[in-house]
């Protein structure tokens, strides 16, 4: 068990317009994203990763020359691990908007010569979901072995299973919902005012004023942490201990290592992250509603759904608590559904399903386990003239042909 | 069962200097007040009434010629209520620091007769209860028949219980906490972290600016709120619910009805509520932990505590939650004290403490019948020449006396 080693990211153009769902058209884009292993010869043995809110599609590895750069779910994938790249071809794909290299606020907007900024058009998980797909197609995977992801990864697993039923064998949704609670859009909402709020913004367009609203980045991370550990964790890591030897009787000094941390967790995330992409990402959560446009009965949400589920959620986890895994799992054996569910006894919050849990980890091997015989059985059942992938590295863009099936 | 009808704010002076736990030292300072009801005779009948971070002396009753002036606590105190002002002769007073009245940040500073700003003293739970302990001994009250208080309001009465073991008959704590927790500290810091880092601060001499730091109040206000309500009652009166007819893609207008009442309680909130109070007051939160002193042992703090307790939290309550209510009974009942405890089946998380719940309501009536048999016991058993209120009425300063105790 080992790690993939070094990894290259790559670049892929597509030309053909995107209709999104804000009905804004995007007339071209670039998708970053990186694979780890082999394609087998079926083309039976693909998993798609897709990420939250602020990762990518850096899922695993390290870069060369770069200390410190795993991927960030390397503790999941590579050689020998639950999911593991000696079996699977992985793939992770960097989704638009965000701020890693897919195209993104910070990229150019045709129309206007100018960063499209806080102009660049709303996505949804339905938008992503739909280009994962298209490079899908490019990579000449008709069908995926599964698709997993925790939390909004999570809910882009379940979209796949909703909408490209034909498509994936296992979906694989981890610490996610059905839809946002009014307090998980309650959080979100202050995020966004503190970002919006901070006069470096400036609309949206701070690139061009040579400024970054940090301040307001700073408060939406150190609200977002708040929500990813769970209470105890945090009592337990940090409790009430001081910064120093005895209280300094300050408003605005650091007094306890809970404030060192956030603090610390803010000023780190304010360097790295656009808060142009902060805005959307926090709106592709509160938008994913499936159940919504039936009535809201997420049974019949998933009437349509074929492929087998992997459900898991985390006993401490406040954010997507295991209730809200639990109306999925409902909704799936409402339509008889193959579906397996996980609720793991783990300290640490929505923050667990990014952590070395040997329980966790261990019901995702079985779990892959499980997709790996099914590809396989798959791919002598079913061989088919998959359509030939382009070749690509890092650098190349090569644009996309029409014809992405949405099969 | 009624209104008190109109009240008038009084204001008391006090030229004795007063040494705060911080070091620091204030040379006067004045605080605002209101009473309901008559004192007895024996003077056997005050009840106070402790306010927690944002509510104020204003209690109950209205204000002559003001529409919707009701007191924060008007629910429970009138005539013929929980807390009857009949029986009762009620004390509301507005603490140290806050913005109602008494001295805090937007007063001058006599050393530089520019207003405090964020330099007046930080202040804690002990000093409140202090300068209220002298404000009794000016109104002639040796001994309360209670001290109430919920949340924040509910430490003073704990700490009443704990350093003024003889002056109180009966400590009511509701829906509070021997100490904040990590997540509790958390939640205080980001909002602090907002005012602070809004340029409007100007580091905390925004007065001199002219400026409000509004942008930094609003989001500390939205976050607060959020905790303040538990996520079943958000779910409940928002849920997903759109403000307008269908989504609207976008990432800084208002798309679901949740959002639109948070920006609401921000914008209010950010009109009336001075920035360096918020910052004071939620370090009051954060520094009230009676068992640092005693090795973290809750017990040995109420070692000394003589008076009744009634205890009430409420399920949902997440920020207070009642298990935080147990840890005081237990240390109360390993002391041997006489404790009641209630807890109440409340949709309304945290913010049930100030809502007219007929169960929760029932307990405190139940209680303060119980307060009003001892205290006329005690009006006929311990007569004592209780020193001469100063008469005080709004507009009169009068200059506090020295001598006050703190038996």
């Amino acid at each position: 068990m080992g790690s993939i080693g070094h990894v290259t990211p790559q670049a892929m153009h597509f030309a053909q317009p995107l209709a999104l769902r804000s009905g804004a058209r995007l007339s071209e884009y670039t998708l970053a994203y990186e694979t780890y292993g082999t394609l087998n010869a079926e083309r039976s043995n693909a998993v798609l990763v897709c990420h939250a809110l602020n990762a990518s599609h850096h899922v695993a590895g390290t870069y060369a020359g770069q200390a410190r750069s795993e991927g960030w779910w390397d503790n999941l994938i590579g050689p020998g691990k639950s999911l593991d790249t000696d079996r699977f071809f992985v793939i992770g794909v960097n989704n638009l908007g965000s701020c890693f290299g897919s195209t993104g606020p910070m990229h150019t907007n045709p129309a206007t010569g100018r960063a499209w900024g806080a102009d660049f058009p709303v996505v949804t998980v339905e938008d992503w979901v739909d280009t994962q797909a298209r490079l899908m197609d490019a990579l000449g995977i008709a069908r995926l072995a599964a698709v997993i992801g925790g939390s909004l990864g999570g809910m882009q697993a379940l979209d796949w299973a909703l909408r490209y039923p034909e498509r994936l064998r296992c979906c694989i949704a981890v610490a996610t919902a059905p839809n946002l609670s009014a307090q998980n859009i309650a959080f979100n909402e202050v995020a966004r005012r503190a970002i919006v709020t901070d006069p470096d913004f400036h609309g949206g367009h701070f690139y061009e004023h040579g400024t970054l609203p940090r301040r307001g980045l700073r408060v939406a991370r150190m609200i977002g942490h708040i929500t990813y550990l769970s209470d105890d964790a945090m009592e337990e890591k940090f409790g009430r201990e001081l910064k120093g030897d005895a209280i300094g009787y300050s408003t605005q000094e650091i007094e306890f290592q809970i404030e060192a941390y956030l603090r610390h967790q803010g000023d780190k995330f304010s360097e790295y992250f656009d808060a142009n992409t902060y805005l959307l990402i926090t709106r592709v959560l509160d938008y994913f509603d499936p159940a919504r446009e039936h009535g809201g009965d997420l049974t019949r949400a998933f009437a349509g759904a074929k492929c087998k589920f992997q459900l898991v959620s985390f006993t401490t986890d406040w954010r997507f608590s295991p209730a809200r895994s639990r109306e999925i799992v409902k909704a799936l054996l409402d339509n008889r559904l193959d579906v397996s569910y996980a609720e793991i006894e783990a300290p640490h919050g929505h923050d667990a399903f990014l952590l070395d849990d040997a329980r966790y980890h261990a019901v995702l091997r079985a779990c892959f386990d499980n997709v790996a015989a099914d590809s396989r059985d798959a791919g002598r059942a079913e061989p088919r003239a998959a359509p030939k992938p382009a070749r690509l590295s890092s650098g190349d863009r090569p644009t996309y042909p029409s014809g992405e099936g949405q099969s």
